[in-house]
């Protein structure tokens, strides 16, 4: 027997991050001596805030090296439970949150926790691809509902969504300010969504990790809509308001008795996520703020400039979304004139002749029936306004050539 | 529908560390105003070496603090393939390295890649029990095999490891130098191992936590046997060697097909292991190393001074194993003297007659059948030599009155 018939069979299932593949290529065509300007990455390339480094050195020399309790330190969700009811209208107590190395964890802990094999799962396409990647691991449907280009922004297609729901259906995932396309519900959307979410008993992770990278107004939660604070699980995450993403710290909020089986599975999984850095999390909430705006300042500097610049090109369109470091231009236009049907053939091109690397549509889910429209996704989160100036031009005259 | 009701089914399979029930004791105790002698920690009460905080420090203000791959840097995972060639005689290179945010995280991803439902996986009772539980979660059986006082120190019950292969067993599990007994596999128990192993054509898991964690003679690991290369996974840690168990850093080494949907995993999971620590594990290994020896020199004053004065107790037996830092001492006699039949009540009368908190066996899994004595787990990972001698001097008069 070879090894890889040894493998489980949900390995079959598992999917991954395909934006990795661009990450390659850009790696390779910079390797070959080629300038890049690398619009694929969801890293930041700002440092993290150097209150926050100096908290996590302080914590490791007076020896929080060793574990914590498995939900996290007891101030920690103390304080994260505070700021959760101050932004969301809630009432959390500490054993209504655990923490987590990342936010990503909360995505396999709460399917874990909630869905059954067989179990069919809505969940947005285009989206973050290790949604669908860990429902079909663990033995779920995935069902997807697709995102549509709206009156400034692109919105969630909630006719869409309904008409997916079957009696089968138990969990629904959202990502309000949304990975790719920056889609955000409108007050109408959320009451709807909340109404579907009782109506038909469904379980509900909302992945906020982009709920305080804002740049206008105030973002709002659908866990603050009647009947939501008992069925949804929150996705908090430190990596994009501190800067903070190789740290890996973020948090799931929600039920007691939901929190207490996520702590259960840290107990199983990690044990606890690193101990000095649960207290430089502490600063990152406490003190000084003046770094964090600053961070905001720089990533609203950037999305003026890529939205400008953009807007400009023959042949593309882009919202200018109020949230998130990702734009997701319809380039249908630009595609076409080029002679590219393919959205590989059209990246290569793009990167060969300009440097710029990009995510397409393609990246984040397999295209839903009726999609006609052709998406990239630029994130400004990774490149400064010297590069995109200079990408960015290049791009205009590659599309105009 | 309650919430309870919605929890998935594989919730009722998923167990914990019920060790953690004698910490909340202990705490309590300690919390109404009472003294305790931490015995039931397989936590460190030493620092983390300085060279390594400082190393962690530099690697954040030089701006490490975003992703790395999700299998870990790649100097990282070369120098871990080169110690672990050194150490077993393999010759793995970086692709048979995933770095991952602690030991633990190696279960779990173990049997996610190669355990399908109904797969029989043989594991060790008493154990660490998240075995069982990581097994059971996911579907699988759990078939237990137990460990025999040996000549000095205890062994595994091959005997009855062989006896309980069936033809839907898939998996072995085998934690050689081993929590709580310490037991060690011997020259022909590593041959007779590697050779059911092959004879069976059973994927294994190799939890060698406690590797480096030796005071007389050299590790040997099971993967250095013929056949076993190809069919295994170590499970490899910082938290122990290097005093560095609330950092979260640890790493699986195998087959690099096997590593591969590891490091998948990873991307699924969360992303990677914190930035700065893999930096920190790069002078963890390749910098001064007397801290490192004086950790395991602290250890070794402390086994000495427990096992002597563990020997000095009426009805008390315990060997002096040459790694981990755990005493299973056999206290048959002992709890037969006061009077004690159950492990819980036992405890709870030597914390409150003696402030000595420890674990006993029914923490590590359901006694196997036929299993008369009674054993209790001393860690003196998490208590310095002053108070050893305070506490178990306190747990002698309480045997002897």
């Amino acid at each position: 027997m070879t090894l890889s018939m040894k493998l489980a069979d949900r390995v079959n299932n598992l999917g991954t991050e395909t934006a990795f593949v661009v990450a390659s290529q850009a790696a390779a065509y910079a390797a070959a001596g080629n300038r890049v300007f690398p619009f694929h990455l969801g890293d930041l390339n700002l440092p993290t805030p150097p209150n926050i480094i100096e908290a996590a050195y302080r914590a490791m020399k007076d020896g929080r090296t060793g574990y914590t309790p498995n939900g996290g330190l007891p101030q920690l969700r103390e304080l994260l439970a505070e700021d959760f009811n101050r932004t969301r209208g809630t009432s959390f107590v500490s054993d209504n949150v655990a923490v987590q190395p990342g936010g990503k964890p909360v995505i396999s802990k709460f399917l874990l926790t909630l869905m059954n094999p067989g179990d069919e799962v809505l969940y947005p396409n285009p989206g973050f691809p290790i949604y669908e990647s860990q429902i079909e691991f663990h033995g779920g449907v995935a069902v997807p509902y697709g995102t549509i280009p709206g009156d400034g922004n692109f919105t969630f297609d909630l006719n869409g969504l309904e008409s997916a729901i079957t009696d089968r259906t138990k969990i629904l995932i959202i990502n309000d300010l949304h990975n790719p396309t920056s889609a955000e519900c409108r007050p109408e959307d959320r009451r709807k969504l909340a109404e579907l979410a009782v109506k038909y008993d469904l379980m509900v992770l909302l992945d906020e990790a982009y709920f305080d990278v804002r740049y206008d107004g105030k973002s709002v939660s659908l866990i603050s809509e009647p009947g939501m604070i008992e069925r949804s699980v929150v996705l908090y995450t430190f990596s994009k308001r501190f800067a903070m993403t190789g740290w890996r710290l973020g948090a799931a909020f929600g039920p007691k008795q939901i929190i207490d089986v996520i702590v259960t599975l840290n107990v199983n999984d990690e044990s606890c996520t690193n101990h000095f850095v649960q207290y430089a999390a502490l600063e990152a909430m406490t003190g000084d703020q003046a770094e964090v705006l600053n961070i905001l300042h720089i990533l609203r500097q950037r999305r003026d400039l890529c939205v400008d610049m953009l807007n400009d090109m023959e042949g593309v369109f882009c919202y200018k979304p109020n949230a998130t470091f990702y734009l997701y231009p319809d380039v249908t236009e630009a595609m076409k004139n080029k002679g590219f049907s393919m959205y590989q053939d059209f990246l290569v091109s793009a990167l060969e002749h300009t440097g710029v690397s990009m995510c397409a549509r393609a990246h984040f889910g397999t295209p839903l029936p009726g999609e006609t429209a052709r998406y990239v996704r630029l994130a400004y989160s990774g490149i400064g306004v010297d590069d995109i100036e200079e990408g960015l031009g290049r791009l205009k005259s590659y599309f105009s050539s």
